[in-house]
């Protein structure tokens, strides 16, 4: 027979405020930690959610009011020693999302923090972030993810440097581009310029719609 | 209040047979698919296992005899629909072993199976297995985790298709080699070396100490 286990989702939304990857916290409603900042989560409803996604999206939508267009499991967190209910599993998922669509939730109690500046939170919160920053800076190197990062237009040099604040380093602009030529996942907005100074308007890209809310990956790396 | 849901790890253990990737099956002992092969695994047993990682190595052992030296968290599965029993998670790792590991466990009911060969397994195996043969693939381009299904000593030849066969693809000797420097896990055994028919006898290496349970990673890929 089992003993009674405690089974939740968790949700490191991820976006960037001033060129920098932060965290959306929120103000814990109850105990264990209430009032304290944490992650979004919350238990597993088993007879509402078919699944974990499920729940991760259930939980976010309620907690936030955000529905992230990409949400990828991390890795699940577990054991005696995390949670001062007892024994626990934290099933996590990653969301990346443009810092519009967090202010646009409107949602009390939502702390946005660059991820290199937190204090200590409440369970292994804080390695759970550190964990999905090291996914997403890795993956970062291969894939289309630091785009969702970005509001629904952009320019190239803009998305470089998203992809510059989740990699936590320079890229060339010439093998970037190369590099985005190959993911194939923008168009150009037609007629949709944005100015620079002095400098010639640069052309404003966005999405395709078929990778709003599909991952694109490269073979060989950035 | 939470219903009650069903908290299990399984294991996909990994070996070569016959230079083709293959899963370790065990015929289970209880319902539900009595009798049948499946993937190993069991109950998390709060009050006996301090994480996730503590109950996979417990379920391997006390149903294998295997002790694998490296075990990595792959995926947890989890929803309605997977165990006829109720709400299930189960979080699955991964190990890889050489086959003679597995030939000593002598452990009864154990069935070997080149990955390609499956039939329709329980539960949702054949996607587990799917996802590990997936994530195994990707990883072999910049780790040295194919390592892990040598024997204690092999030679350079021998260790290149037991990559290739990881990989599903060929390889260049030359970059192969120049990638195995780079990692840097191996160390030649002293005076040790293979005869291959009528070619110059091959040296014969093996993991350097640190690194018998602790993958290296590329920072670019083969």
């Amino acid at each position: 027979m089992q003993q009674s286990i405690i089974a939740t989702v968790d949700i490191v939304l991820l976006t960037l405020q001033q060129q920098r990857l932060s965290v959306t916290l929120i103000k814990r409603d109850n105990p264990p930690f209430q009032t304290m900042a944490a992650l979004p989560g919350g238990y597993i409803h088993a007879q509402e959610d078919n699944n974990c996604l499920d729940a991760a999206l259930r939980i976010l939508s309620t907690k936030t009011g955000i529905v992230p267009p990409y949400l990828e499991q991390l890795q699940t967190f577990a054991g005696i020693a995390r949670d001062p209910r007892g024994w626990s599993m934290s099933v996590v998922y990653f969301a990346l999302v443009a810092s519009e669509v967090i202010t646009a939730a409107q949602h009390d109690g939502l702390v946005v923090c660059a991820v290199d500046d937190l204090w200590h939170l409440p369970f292994d919160h804080n390695d759970i972030i550190a964990a999905a920053v090291a996914r997403i800076r890795n993956k970062s190197y291969y894939s289309s993810l630091p785009c969702y990062l970005a509001g629904p237009m952009f320019t190239l040099p803009g998305l470089q440097k998203i992809y510059e604040a989740c990699l936590g380093e320079s890229l060339n602009k010439v093998s970037f581009r190369r590099k985005m030529d190959e993911l194939n996942v923008l168009e150009p907005v037609s007629g949709q310029t944005e100015a620079h100074g002095a400098h010639r308007p640069a052309q404003l890209y966005r999405l395709k719609a078929q990778f709003k809310n599909q991952l694109q990956l490269l073979s060989r790396g950035l």
